[in-house]
C-alpha cells in the first residue's frame, strides 16, 4: 500500500513555503502603488489555507520513512501542485489558466518557454513572481536531482548517490544537512550574480529577477528583448559565468566548499562540460566570422552568450540564432539535447549520460572487434555500479521516442513541422526557445493552440523529472500493492 | 592481421557477377535500337576485367575460414566497390560521377532517393539497370543480415543467429544452403509480384522492374509519378502486399517452406509489425476521412499504400503525403524509423529492436517499482541472450546520433532545417523521399549540393549496414593486430 499521509503532509508544507513566497511580489507591487499586490495576497492565503489544511489533516506523530513508491508520486505530485497553484497569480493579471498553467510550469520548471508577450509594460510584481519560480525550481532541482534522484535510481543517477557504499565519497550523510549545504551555496551564487549584474549597470530589480533566472538556467526576462535589452558586452560575460556556474554538478561545489578545490577540474563531467563548450563556441565564433561582416570578438561574444544559452537550457538570448543561417540551425537544434552536468539546474539529456553512453559505445566496439576482451568501465575514477550502463542507455532511447511521441501529437494539434518538432525537443529538454516563426527565439508561445500548451506543460514536467519518474506512474504494477 | 586476399577474392567474384547483371539492360537497350548499350557492355568489360583480376591475383589454394574483422571488412567494401561499379552506367548516360554514385548507392542499399528527373522519357536500358539493382541489393541485405550480421553480433542481429545452440531452431545448417533458400525464396515473390502485376495491367517492363524495387522494399520507379502514373487502385493493392512481403523476416519463409506454415503468424516480430501496420493505417484513414472529402475506402487506399511504402522504408507515392497536413507530415517523419522485420530488406530500426526496446523498458520500469524483482526476458518464446539488450538499445542510441551528427553536416552545407533533418533520417533509414520543397516526395535529389551527395550516400551505407558494421571500422582497436 502507498502511504497517503506522509505524501500530503509534504506537499502540504511546500504549499505554505509556496504562500510565503507570494507575499514578495505583493510587497513591490504594494512599493509600486500596482493594485496587484490584492492578486498576491488573495493567491498566497489561498494557497496557505489549502497547504495548512493539508498539513494539519495529514500529521502523524510518528516518524514515518517514505518507500520508493512514495518517492516517485510525492516527487510527481510536488511539482504538479505547486504548478498549479503558482498559476493562480497569472490567472489574476488576467490570463486564462491554461496559459498561467503553462507559464508557472515553464517557470518551475526552469525552461523559460513564455506566453506573455509586451513583457516591459507588465507591473514589477509579477516580474519578480516569474523569476521566483524559476529560482524555487532551480533549487528544487538540484535537491530532486541529489537527494531523491540517486535514492529513485533514475536514469542512472545512482551513479551520483551522495550516500555511496564508498565511504571516502561520502558527501555529506544526512539529507537535511546536504539540503542546507545545496541552499547555501545557492543562495552564495545567487548574491554574487545580483551583485555583478548590479556593479555591471542593471537596476537591482533587473539584477535580482535576471540572477534568479540565470543561475536556475532558467531564462525568463524582465524584457521582451531578453538579455539582448541590456546591449552590454560586460553583463553578458558576466551571464555566462553564471549560467555555466548553474549548470555545474553542485556535489562538486559541496566538495569544493569542504576544501577539495582540486574536485572541481579534476570532475570528469565538469572537465567534459567545459571542453565541450568551448569547442561549441570555437565552431560557432568560426562561423559567424566566415559568414558575417563582425570582428572576431563580437563573434565569439554573440557565440558564447547564445551558445551557453542554450546548452545550458537556459533559454536567454542576445540574437535570434535562427537568424544565422542553416548551420545554425542544425547545430543549435542538436544542442537542444545536451544539457549541462547532472546535479545542476539543467535539462536535456545531460553530459555525464553522454559520456557514459560513448564509453559504452566504444567499449561495445571493442567486443565487437575482439568479443573475448572483457573491458572494466571506469567513471570519474570509480568503477560504473553494475545497472548504471542499461539506464543510461535506456534513458536515451526514452528520451528519443519521447520527444517523437510528442512530436506526432502536437503535429496532429495543426503545428507545423518544425514548430512541433522543436517545441516538444525543448520543452522535454527544459531549454526555452523552439524554431521556427512561432515558437523560436523572435517568437512566443502565445500564439500556439491551447491543447498544445497543456501538451508541451506536460512535456517540460516529464523532461524535468527525468521521465522515468513521471512514467513509472503509468505503469498499472506501480498501484498494485 | 587482417587476411586481406580471401576478401579480395570475394569482391572480385562479386564484380563478375555484377558485370554479368549489366548484360541484361544492355540487351534491352540493342533490342530497342538504343546506342546506350555499348555503355553497359563497356562497363561490364571493366568491371569483369577488374573483378577477374581480383579473383586470379587472390586465389589461394587452401581453404580460409573468414573471422570477424574480415567479416566486417568484407561487408563494407563490397557494398562500397559494388557501387563505385554499379554507378558506371549512369555516367555512360552523362551523369557527373557524383550524381551517378548517389544513384547507385541508392539502387543497392534499396533506398530509392534519385538525383534523375524525366524517367519517362530515359532508355529501358538504364530503367532497367536501376531496378536491377535494388532487386540485386534486396537479395545481398536478406543474406548479409541472415548470414553475416548475426556471426559478427551486430546491433543485437545474434537473436536470429540461424545456426542456434538450441537444435530445434536450427534453420538449416550451412551457410550455403541458406543463401540459395533465400534467394529461391527471393525469386518465387519476384515471379509472384511480376505476374500479379501483368495480370493487373501493367506492361511486362514496367512489372518486371516495379517486381524488383517493390519486393526489395527499394521504391525506385520508371515514372516520374512513381506509383500514381498507374492510377490503379488493383495494382496499389498488389503493391501494398509485396511491400509488407518483402518487409517479413525471410529466416520465418524459409520456415513455412520446411513445412511450418504456423511459423508465420507464431513469430512475435510478424505479429507486431503486421498490427502496427493495421494500427497506423486506420489512425491515418481517419484523419484523411475527416480533413479531406473522400471516401472511406479512398482514404484508406491512400493511407494503406503511402503509409506502408514508408513504414516498410519502399518510398513509392501514389500522393504526396506532405499535402495532407501537419499531423500528416509529423507522423510520417516519425515513421521514417520504424522499418519492418529483421532479415528482411527494409531499412529503418526494425520492429524486433523497437520489440526488444519496449519490453526491457517494461522490466525497467519494473524493477524501479521493485529493485528486488528479478524479470526474465523472453522473446519470441526463447530467453534473450544476455548482450542482446544492450546491443539493442545501444543501437538506437547510436541510431540518433548518427543522424544527430548527419543533420548537422547537412545544415552547414546549406541545407535548410527540414531538409537537413529529413534527408539524414530516411537515408540512414534507407526509405527514398523526405520532407520539404526539395527532397519530399514531390521533390528530386538533384538539386541539392554536391558534397551532401557524398554525406548522403555515407549515411545510407551506414544506415544499411547497421551502422556498427561500418563505423567499427573507424576504431583505431579494429587496425592493430
Amino acid at each position: 500500500m502507498i502511504k497517503v499521509r506522509p505524501i500530503l503532509f509534504v506537499l502540504g508544507l511546500l504549499l505554505c513555503i509556496l504562500a510565503a513566497a507570494m507575499v514578495l511580489p505583493a510587497i513591490i507591487d504594494v512599493a509600486d502603488n500596482n493594485p496587484g499586490w490584492q492578486v498576491f495576497v488573495a493567491s498566497a492565503l489561498m494557497t496557505f489555507f489549502i497547504g495548512g489544511l493539508l498539513v494539519v489533516a495529514a500529521y502523524e506523530d510518528t516518524a514515518v520513512q517514505l518507500g520508493i513508491k512514495e518517492g516517485f508520486l510525492l516527487t510527481t505530485l510536488c511539482w504538479l501542485l505547486l504548478t498549479a497553484f503558482s498559476a493562480v497569480p497569472f490567472v489574476g493579471l488576467g490570463l486564462t489558466y491554461t496559459d498561467a498553467f503553462f507559464e508557472a510550469m515553464s517557470g518551475l520548471t526552469t525552461t523559460g518557454s513564455s506566453v506573455l508577450v509586451g513583457l516591459d509594460q507588465l507591473p514589477r510584481g509579477i516580474l519578480l513572481w516569474r523569476a521566483l519560480l524559476q529560482g524555487v525550481g532551480g533549487l528544487g532541482i538540484i535537491a530532486m536531482a541529489i537527494i531523491i534522484l540517486p535514492f529513485l535510481r533514475v536514469g542512472g543517477m545512482q551513479l551520483f548517490h551522495a550516500e555511496s557504499s564508498d565511504r571516502s565519497e561520502k558527501v555529506m550523510p544526512r539529507a537535511l544537512e546536504l539540503m542546507m549545504a545545496i541552499a547555501g551555496i545557492y543562495l552564495i551564487l545567487l548574491l554574487a550574480c545580483i551583485s555583478a549584474y548590479v556593479f555591471f549597470g542593471m537596476t537591482i530589480f533587473d539584477a535580482v529577477c535576471h540572477a534568479l533566472t540565470t543561475v536556475s538556467t532558467a531564462g525568463f526576462s524582465t524584457h521582451d528583448a531578453s538579455f539582448g535589452f541590456f546591449q552590454s558586452p560586460a553583463l553578458e560575460w558576466v551571464c555566462i559565468v553564471f549560467m555555466i556556474s548553474g549548470a555545474l554538478p553542485f556535489v562538486v561545489y559541496i566538495k569544493a566548499a569542504r576544501g577539495q578545490a582540486s574536485a572541481v577540474w579534476g570532475d570528469t563531467q565538469v572537465r567534459g562540460f567545459i571542453l565541450f563548450l568551448i569547442s561549441i563556441w570555437a565552431i560557432v565564433t568560426f562561423w559567424l566570422v566566415a559568414t558575417r561582416d563582425i570582428s572576431v570578438m563580437e563573434a565569439l561574444r554573440a557565440a558564447a552568450f547564445n551558445v551557453t544559452s542554450i546548452i545550458t537550457t537556459t533559454g536567454y538570448s542576445t540574437e535570434d540564432f535562427t537568424k544565422w543561417g542553416t548551420f545554425a540551425v542544425g547545430l543549435f537544434f542538436i544542442l537542444f539535447f545536451f544539457g549541462g552536468c547532472s546535479g545542476s539546474t539543467t535539462g536535456g539529456i545531460k553530459i555525464y549520460r553522454l559520456q557514459v553512453a560513448g564509453m559504452l559505445t566504444r567499449s561495445h566496439f571493442l567486443h565487437l572487434i575482439s568479443p573475448n576482451r572483457v573491458v572494466t568501465l571506469v567513471y570519474s575514477g570509480r568503477r560504473l555500479p553494475d545497472d548504471v550502463p542499461f539506464s543510461v542507455v535506456a534513458f536515451l532511447a526514452i528520451y528519443m521516442a519521447t520527444i517523437g511521441v510528442f512530436t506526432v501529437v502536437l503535429s496532429a494539434m495543426g503545428l507545423d513541422f518544425v514548430t512541433a518538432l522543436s517545441s516538444a525537443t525543448q520543452a522535454v529538454g527544459n531549454v526555452g526557445p523552439g524554431l521556427g516563426d512561432h515558437v523560436g527565439p523572435g517568437g512566443s508561445f502565445s500564439s500556439i493552440p491551447l491543447a498544445a500548451k497543456w501538451v508541451l506543460s506536460a512535456a517540460m514536467l516529464l523532461g524535468r523529472l527525468e521521465l522515468f519518474t513521471v512514467l513509472v506512474l503509468l505503469r498499472p504494477e506501480f498501484w498494485r500493492a
